[in-house]
This record gives structure tokens, C-alpha cells and sequence, in this order.
């Protein structure tokens, strides 16, 4: 998206922000001794239920093939994060589930976002956060809307 | 970025509004007859310095190999939005310009971004978006920096 000269449109300064508080999260999280996280794991964390969940379905999930999924799982096993076991549903089916340790690093990472939330807040104002935060979700619910982007 | 139960963190409501922005701002470059523009070409053309620049600076900028820029360089110089022409300042070297055509619909997306920000303005009033965006940018500027990332 080109950006105009004057004001920095509201979705290239949301882009910015986006990126600013990942590297910070990041960073955090390397600093909590993470340092073997990166991105394409945290978005498997996000997509894996508690249950556990198939490799395609990951896939299907993430817009991955399932071949490259299954590189990154295989990449997230071999650091001790998650495992595949047998479906108790479906003895040809395998699942893929948190490891104890992958349960503890999802948890401190929830912990560095709930951080980051109360840090930003002590930054710009609780008060000026939740506005803003409110003002984006509104609009965001607008723009997303099909109506709204023909 | 594992995502909180309960209230989206800010960097993911910023994440989700720029989605939204960008899929806004290529329907309205659609509707308004440019079908053949993407992502990586408005990249470009954000890159592109108005009195042309080389295929390597290019590629050093969007972090991309010169390959890689060559072809997408290729890809718009045959849609007539760009073309390689000599360095005046330099006989070995060639540099890529906006033909009239690119410049025109460079113009055309800055209107179409003005024209997003005053929708959007209208959707949460134009003084909530002000201070949406104020309390973002300044939130990104202490995020930003390195001191805060650390």
C-alpha cells in the first residue's frame, strides 16, 4: 500500500505497531529463554487445540501444505515442544499435542502478553489504550465487513 | 503471537485493522480498473524513487535478491506500469521509471487512500480516528525503540 506524504494512513501505522509490539514480544520471549521460538511456531501454538490436532487440519488451518506442515512440526518435536500421538478416535489417525514443556512456554507466553498489554497501558495511558483499542475494533468491524470493502 | 482469551492484545487488533485496510485498498484499486496490481507490486512502487531507481537498490530496500526484483520489475514493465531506462549519470547502469501509465495509478492510490481514511473517519468520527492514530503512533515510537524492546 502506498503511503501518502502528509499523515501516515491509520492501516500503516497499525501495520508498524503490529510489527513493533512482535519484535517485542519476541524479544521478551527469547529473554524468558525462548530463544528457539519464532514465528511460524507460534502461529502452530495458536492453531493447536488442547486435544490435540491432525497435521492436515494444521495445515488447512495455517494455508500451509501439509508437507511443509509437517516439517514444522517435526521442527517443534525435535525441541521438545510438541508430540504426535495416536488419535484415541481413530487408530490410523495421529495427533499432535503439547509436550508438558510446550504447555509451560505457551503459558509464559500468554504471561508476556498480558505484560506487554499492562507495559503499553503505562506508556501512552490505561484509559488512552482502551479508547484506542476500542476506536480500532469498531472500524476494524466495519472495514471487514463485505458492504464495506466493495 | 499466541493470542489472550479474553481481550485481543493491541499489536493484534493493529494486525487484524491492517488486514482489513490492505484487502479495503486493492478492492477499491480494483473497482477502479487496476486488477493486474498486487501486493508486491505497490511495494515497488512505494521503493521507487521518482527519478528512477536501480534493479539492486530496489532489491536492497524490500529485502528481496536482485533476481527475485528483476522479475517483478519484469512482471510490471509489461503491464506498462515501469520501464528500465539508462542511467544518465551513469552509462553502465540502468535505472527503473514510472512510465505516464505508472504514474497515474501511483496518483490514483493516494486518492484512494485519502478517500479510505475519510471513510474511515466517518465510520468512528474523525476525532476518535485522530486520537486512535495519536495514541498508536505514539505508542509505536516507545515500542520502537530499542531500549523498550530489549
Amino acid at each position: 500500500m502506498a503511503e501518502s506524504e502528509q499523515e501516515a494512513p491509520i492501516g500503516m501505522v497499525a501495520l508498524r505497531l503490529h510489527r513493533a509490539s512482535e519484535a517485542d514480544f519476541f524479544a521478551r520471549l527469547g529473554a524468558a529463554g525462548y530463544h528457539d521460538l519464532r514465528m511460524r511456531h507460534s502461529m502452530l501454538f495458536d492453531a493447536l487445540e488442547s486435544g490435540g490436532t491432525r497435521v492436515s487440519t494444521l495445515a488447512a488451518r495455517l494455508g500451509m501444505s501439509p508437507q511443509a506442515m509437517g516439517e514444522l512440526v517435526d521442527d517443534l518435536e525435535a525441541s521438545g515442544y510438541i508430540e504426535r500421538q495416536n488419535d484415541p478416535n481413530d487408530r490410523r489417525a495421529r495427533l499432535v499435542v503439547f509436550t508438558t514443556k510446550g504447555e509451560v512456554a505457551l503459558q509464559r507466553s500468554y504471561e508476556i502478553i498480558a505484560g506487554m498489554e499492562e507495559d503499553y497501558a503505562a506508556i501512552v495511558g490505561k484509559q488512552r489504550l482502551a479508547s484506542a483499542r476500542e476506536t480500532l475494533t469498531e472500524l476494524l468491524t466495519a472495514v471487514e465487513a463485505p458492504e464495506q470493502t466493495s
